[in-house]
């Protein structure tokens, strides 16, 4: 059988010319008066009535037919090719699969010696081509200890190991002040919110928390969901389906969850390249100003740390009369004088004289933010800050806010409580920055590729699936350290790294025993250098000659003195809590 | 212009013939070698040089033209005609919006003139027609006082009311081990999980809390997601997309998010009628035997509170080559001896003996077991369970489960222990179905009409949108009872009710002075009784002559005294927590 399919692919004429979805259209349409079924005993269709007049498929369709008709006990012995086996022999030709269900769709009558679809076998072979590509993930059992942050116990809970790679960027996780709120709250309101919000799951505390929210990112509303995925995906796709004839504009490096909405929405997508003004301008010209369009885009990319054009995009979005979706996801709490993300940091010292609404700061242009609860802020949750009809419109029609149990009362109050307090404190994420700086520069000297980046993420690249899981596994097993390795899909294949998170928690004791763990890691295995990276001209910012990106933070925002170069500034005790940490002015404190 | 539009609505017949995705790709075209454009010097695509030919669109994008190109401030008062503006008049006609498009179109050029679409508008617009047909939701602010179960007080901290509508169906979330290890864990390992599954989010509570899960359903492997909307949402997405030529069989009852994750997978879809077996068989008659398909059912629908077919829907699916996707969202911990829903709930006596898998009982049909940690288990979260092979293929592939952080140690920790307590302790459920028999029996005794089902469900058929509003007010109002509106989109039209909840925490004074405020407001405003229903034909399953289902809780399984009725169960007293109530045997111990 499977040679007569081969056969197909290679030489019919009409399966070559006719798409997939044509085949599946005949199949569907009853054989009618232009057609007749040379076997009128089984049920035919005009796909199989064309079948039996070519001269292979019909030979082919004989023969099983008879075998159906006179000998069910042989039948069962040799059934029809399922649609599974061929389309996994040939599953990268549509013609031939759709060749396999035309053969496997006659005849159509249920039979109990028919074997149904193999399931089990579809998902190992779907997880086989997963280990094939070497995209098979296996998690790391990881308890982050609160007390010993950023330290946690792996599986054994005597092994302790030291996380660089936790988006719990500033250690708000095992903040007192978070927790002590949780616990209260847990008391007072239980474990559970017990409804959505519109039966039972609404209190005090969720009102609050969006309160807090849209005055963080200068906004008259805002909406808190399951997660920013949860966000993302629900508000997009609302949106977009709402907009008559909508045209989405994404960044192609965007995150999942945007692709997702986008997908869900049913509308229109252009995807311009990533951080490409010019492309995008290009794509807006080619639709008309009166057609409602979303630019969709981050603020820190968090696989690349490369930092979206905000203010230009939403220049743009106004001449082509567009709205636009800005991600925060990696930098709410971690830039802006009170953690409203990178468009509050754009205005820094405007925004911390007057952190109100419409103050003429570019935060003012964006028209909606999303951003989570589970990363800075430390906790979980997501969330949309945007206009008040447009907020009251997603809460009144997305089903993924309207059709799910709220967050926990004491989530809530976790979250609240983290906000508020990262409002007013800077230091947490000045020391990380600081760390961030740090670990850059050693890492530089030792020729050791970081892709390059304004922000907080050094992404250290390998370039190589199974390299980088070997990497990742020797910090983790050899030198007690942990920084999962990003493969494809969360990055493109040759561009596989690890991706280093440095917090105020990490002390220079720390961030030295990383750095030679690292070349050890890098001498061992001879893994590829900057200079290796550019004599192969350049992978993934590594080995260009373009000039390094100025970090978001400048100089001045972090208060360090002008005389003294980031790599002299030593990180803070590794015992130090946010509390008994002095703030920060310059580096004379550390 | 609006006259040209409505003029070309009736009398061309190019529009009248022209499908909206015809003119859309005509738009699109560039003008090739067989057309000439008569307005060279603006941007031609093939839809407008053959609207040029017609004599009515001809004739008016030459004035347009001609306005353009010589009168750009006479263009500025008198702009071309908004899609928008067009589309909200004649929104019900393609056609028409097609040639407002085409009109609009032209010229394409971007003028700074031009008005862009405007968003708050559409925003309003969306709004209103919620207010229209009072679909609209004022969520009510509630606050659910753990020590005080089932109180809450409302925005008003000193303003107590009774909560009758909560999905913490047993309390859980209140309960002190749940309290207690979540407390423990927030110490622990902090208040938030620090990442996804794969990049440092992955701790032994993770892994704990799905074996446990796995073991309460007797499946080999489960999956934890943000919650069940989400598990739901991705799984059948994700596996349905991965199912060559899949075909869903959904009852049409099912919950947003197992339609959502359908409507994701792209799959075909055959809605059957709500637990309709025989609907349900004749539409998989239709699908080839070989083609991969999934029946996606619940085993208790929330809002009729009616109950799945399960072990005949397996049969079913076996038959017909299926594989059953069973959504036990309204059931896990409620039903069953360990609770493990309604699939365990069926062979009672069997599943308490030998609680594990393959031991010949029903549970072991189903291929997918979806629950929530979020309602009976009284904390939030969702998942899956599933052979090992599927989970692991969800696990690989759904990016609803890939890219988002995973759930807090103190929430896995509280769900955990709530499980745990669960599979050990019947008195919770047992205690809350003698409270739902108890109501029922008294509400039937008054007349008000309760869709009837045999599950924990009590569903007050009010039947109209508005007045359904006016009911939940009064009652929280005048009475101090929160009992939220069920409307639209919720419930269909119609069949608008106030969902009543019993927990185990609602004692006689409460279940007393809860059936009088009803009866008060029933008479009040002259709300339908049954007889009223019956009279009208019946509606929503009131007022008809089907008999009263049999309760999934049998008398024998509640342990109750074949001579005493369940009106005269006493619930337990108010102040009463899990911990200080005996062991049920009968109805003595109340």
């Amino acid at each position: 059988m499977e040679a007569i399919v081969k056969q197909c692919k290679k030489a019919c004429p009409f399966l070559h010319n006719s798409t997939t979805a044509s085949l599946r259209k005949l199949s569907r349409m009853p054989a009618h008066a232009g057609f007749t079924s040379e076997a009128g005993n089984v049920r035919a269709n005009a796909l199989t009535i064309m079948a039996q007049k070519c001269p292979v498929m019909g030979k082919a369709m004989a023969v099983q037919s008879k075998n159906y008709l006179h000998t069910s006990a042989r039948l069962a012995k040799q059934p029809t090719l399922p649609l599974r086996q061929a389309s996994l022999v040939n599953n990268e030709n549509e013609a031939c699969v759709a060749a396999a269900a035309m053969l496997n769709q006659f005849p159509t009558i249920h039979s109990t010696h028919a074997k149904p679809f193999d399931y089990e076998a579809l998902y190992n072979s779907e997880l086989e081509k997963k280990h094939q590509d070497k995209s098979y993930r296996y998690f790391n059992n990881i308890n982050r200890l609160a007390k010993q942050f950023p330290r946690a116990h792996t599986a054994n809970l005597q092994e302790e190991v030291t996380v660089w790679c936790s988006n719990d960027y500033l250690g708000m996780g095992r903040n007192p002040l978070v927790i002590d709120n949780m616990q209260k709250t847990l008391n007072k309101y239980g474990a559970g919110a017990g409804g959505t919000r519109n039966i039972a799951g609404n209190c005090n505390l969720h009102l609050q928390l969006e309160a807090e929210l849209a005055d963080l990112h200068h906004k008259p509303a805002a909406l808190v969901f399951s997660s920013c995925y949860v966000a993302n995906d629900a508000t997009l796709s609302t949106l977009a389906s709402k907009l008559p004839g909508c045209v989405i504009f994404s960044d192609s490096s965007n995150h999942a969850s945007m692709i997702q909405g986008i997908k869900h929405s049913g509308a229109k997508k252009m995807i311009f390249k990533h951080n490409d003004l010019q492309d995008l301008e290009t794509k807006l010209q080619l639709v008309d100003i009166h057609t409602p369009k979303i630019i969709a885009f981050e603020s820190v990319y968090s696989m690349s740390g490369s930092v979206g054009h905000i203010e230009k995009i939403c220049d743009l979005a106004k001449k082509y009369g567009a709205i636009t979706f800005l991600d925060e996801v990696h930098a709410v709490g971690m830039y802006g004088p009170r953690g409203g993300g990178v468009a509050e940091h754009l205005d820094f010292d405007l925004n911390a004289r007057y952190p109100h609404a419409n103050n003429g700061s570019i935060v003012d242009k964006v028209d909606i933010i999303s951003g989570t609860l589970g990363k800075a802020f430390g906790v979980v949750g997501g969330y949309v800050a945007a206009s008040s009809a447009l907020i009251d419109m997603i809460r009144s029609y997305a089903p993924g806010f309207i059709f799910t149990t709220s967050l926990p009362p004491a989530i809530v109050a976790g979250a609240k409580a983290s906000i508020q307090y990262l409002k007013e404190s800077s230091k947490e994420r000045e020391m990380q920055q600081i760390n961030t700086r740090l670990l850059k520069n050693r890492l530089a000297q030792l020729d050791i590729p970081v892709v390059p980046n304004p922000s907080h993420i050094v992404p250290v690249l390998v370039g190589e699936a199974e390299t980088c899981k070997i990497a990742s596994d020797q910090l983790l097993r050899e030198h007690g350290i942990y920084v999962q390795s990003i493969n494809y899909p969360t990055v493109a294949k040759g561009e596989e790294r690890l991706r280093i998170t440095p917090t105020p928690g990490h002390n220079e004791k720390m961030a030295d025993y990383l750095v030679n763990a690292l070349e050890t890691i890098w001498r061992k295995n001879g893994f590829k250098r900057v200079n290796d990276w550019k004599n192969l001209g350049g992978r993934a910012g590594v080995g260009t000659n373009a000039p390094n990106p100025k970090p978001i933070w400048t100089d001045s925002q972090l208060r360090l003195l002008s005389g003294y170069g980031a790599t002299e500034i030593r990180p803070p005790n590794v015992h130090s809590t946010a509390e008994n940490n002095p703030r920060t002015i310059g580096i004379a404190t550390y």
